[in-house]
């Protein structure tokens, strides 16, 4: 395919469109195989060109570090493995976003991904700016709707801090991910759940109120 | 002070003993101070020993590695900021031993330490086991015993799970640590404090319940 007529072709935004997109596709592809396969301190600029089929400058003009890219690749699979969740309850929706979250970092290639994400978190500056930006918050703007869906409902106080409700769900969660001294059963999602549903219902997580 | 008489001198053990324990005393304590300057990955052997007056065989003989030399200078540092707690509820227990944490780690050298360890874990396995044995078991076998007495008292179901208690409490503040999303303000001390209370009272850290 070759875009040799640069008069006003209307097609042409449309032609010349899916062709970068097609290499964004590729780059996030390859990195978050090679992040899966590697991990982020083996993985190279390099090693992602070759396997996208694309030059490095490619890469550099979209992305200028290799943990900018890493994160992007690793935002785009892991929002895809988390959806938005509306059981009907609180502790319907924490268990069905808590178990969401087990299922694909237990034991999984994408759970060392995401720890050694969080490692590079804390020797990098940089990267962590952007890991709260573009990973962290994404993720707790999804998740604090389960707070606001209860306090609709009238099954927690109108000042329910989510912000909190939602630390308390997946802190020890996490904890546990990088910690790695007591795994991440269902008997812990169930505890963690319950612990969380009897705090936030008892108003344990109004923070005035303390 | 010389050792010439190698005969049959009592006294002789009670003075060498205390060369090697001095040795070891500057040693971690060189360590802990070059952990807190520089960050685990800009320690060097070296640096310590030179700190120290000591050679680098004196370190290499007792410590195999510079993660396992950092964690042993870390941890005895942490450790004694860490007092036991007893303040008769459980409530007063998990305020003391929280704001202890929080006190210790929140924007000190201490708490970028514990981040720079927690990333190296990820990365080196081997230092996790160390990790796990040597510092978070040591911790939380402390920390359990607020459990222990909570129930003792009468305050929490006697089969309450005390490992599930823990990672409520500290879990979402090492979140907040490691991520930095959010401050681990007085406020979040206080309803991270409620959020456990009122969940353990209410019985949802009885496993079997679930």
């Amino acid at each position: 395919m070759e875009y040799v007529n640069k008069g006003i072709d209307l097609d042409d935004a449309h032609r010349t469109r899916p062709r970068s997109e097609l290499a964004k596709v590729a780059i996030l592809r390859a990195a978050s195989e090679l992040l899966a396969e590697r991990g982020l301190r083996q993985m190279t600029i390099e090693d992602v060109a070759a396997r996208a089929g694309v030059g490095k400058s490619t890469i550099y003009r979209r992305w200028p570090s290799k943990g900018s890219l890493a994160l992007e690749a690793f935002l785009d699979d892991f929002l895809s493995t988390q959806p938005a969740v509306n059981t009907g309850s609180l502790e319907g929706d924490l268990r069905k976003a808590l178990s969401a979250w087990v299922t694909t970092v237990n034991g999984t290639s994408t759970g060392r991904s995401l720890a050694s994400l969080i490692a590079e978190v804390q020797l990098d500056p940089e990267m962590g700016f952007a890991w709260r930006e573009n990973f962290l918050e994404v993720v707790r703007a999804q998740h604090r709707q389960i707070v606001v869906h209860a306090i609709a409902r009238g099954e927690i106080p109108s000042d329910s801090d989510a912000n909190l409700v939602i630390d308390m769900l997946f802190g020890p969660a996490y904890h546990r991910l990088l910690h790695g001294h007591l795994g991440l059963t269902q008997e812990f999602v169930e505890g963690d759940v319950a612990m969380v549903v009897a705090g936030a219902k008892a108003g344990a997580a109004v923070l005035s109120r303390h």
